[in-house]
């Protein structure tokens, strides 16, 4: 049980963060109506204010390192709490700037998830 | 609702900062016996191995400093989830360390709420 926590959890991070470097706006594919996301202490709700803001961000093209991945089984069933590090290269920048973001992923059809809370924040200092 | 959420959200930090720096023995009050800890990647199931893993960090007086508390509400009703940025200060150290941490709040007896998941991570880099 807690290795298969590990295991999607890893699987679900490679998934995001392939999808956002690579295919931005097919995320809203992850988000559901209910979903909410902090980014930058900004609040949104629901897929396509989620989406629309993930689409807006002022840079295009970039890459995330992922450094550590820690993933809990919730208290929802099948739910998974899922806590990571890493960096992100923006275009024209030469240093990345480290974040850390947690996602609380519920079950959803056919062995997917979707993501009911995301919290990203840059790491400064 | 939102706003409440935050409220709590920040009381939650305040308190378990404020036990951490000052009374780190009485965090058990804070935690049930299916908690999850997951400290630098080591994970912690129950009060008593959490207990004794914050109780047996390698330093002792220590103070955290919080940079930002973002606060959504779970699916567990009435839960809330709180993402912490911040700086804690070693003794003995020139410089605080970066840290982020997670934690999934349940209401519990008198408006009270224990720590479902909690993740620690230094931030490195």
């Amino acid at each position: 049980m807690e290795e298969q926590v590990e295991t999607v959890g890893k699987a679900f991070v490679d998934h995001y963060y392939h999808l956002f470097d690579n295919d931005r706006p097919s995320l809203t594919s992850l988000y559901q109506p209910m979903s909410m996301l902090s980014f930058e202490g900004q609040r949104l709700e629901g897929t396509e204010n989620i989406c629309n803001k993930l689409n807006q961000l002022p840079f295009g093209q970039c890459h995330h390192a992922i450094s550590t991945i820690d993933a809990q089984p919730s208290s929802f069933p099948g739910g998974i709490m899922v806590f990571v590090s890493g960096s992100l290269q923006l275009p024209g920048q030469d240093y990345p700037l480290r974040f850390s973001q947690m996602f609380h992923l519920i079950p959803a059809a056919e062995g997917n998830f979707f993501i009911q809370n995301d919290i990203f924040r840059l790491n400064y200092g």
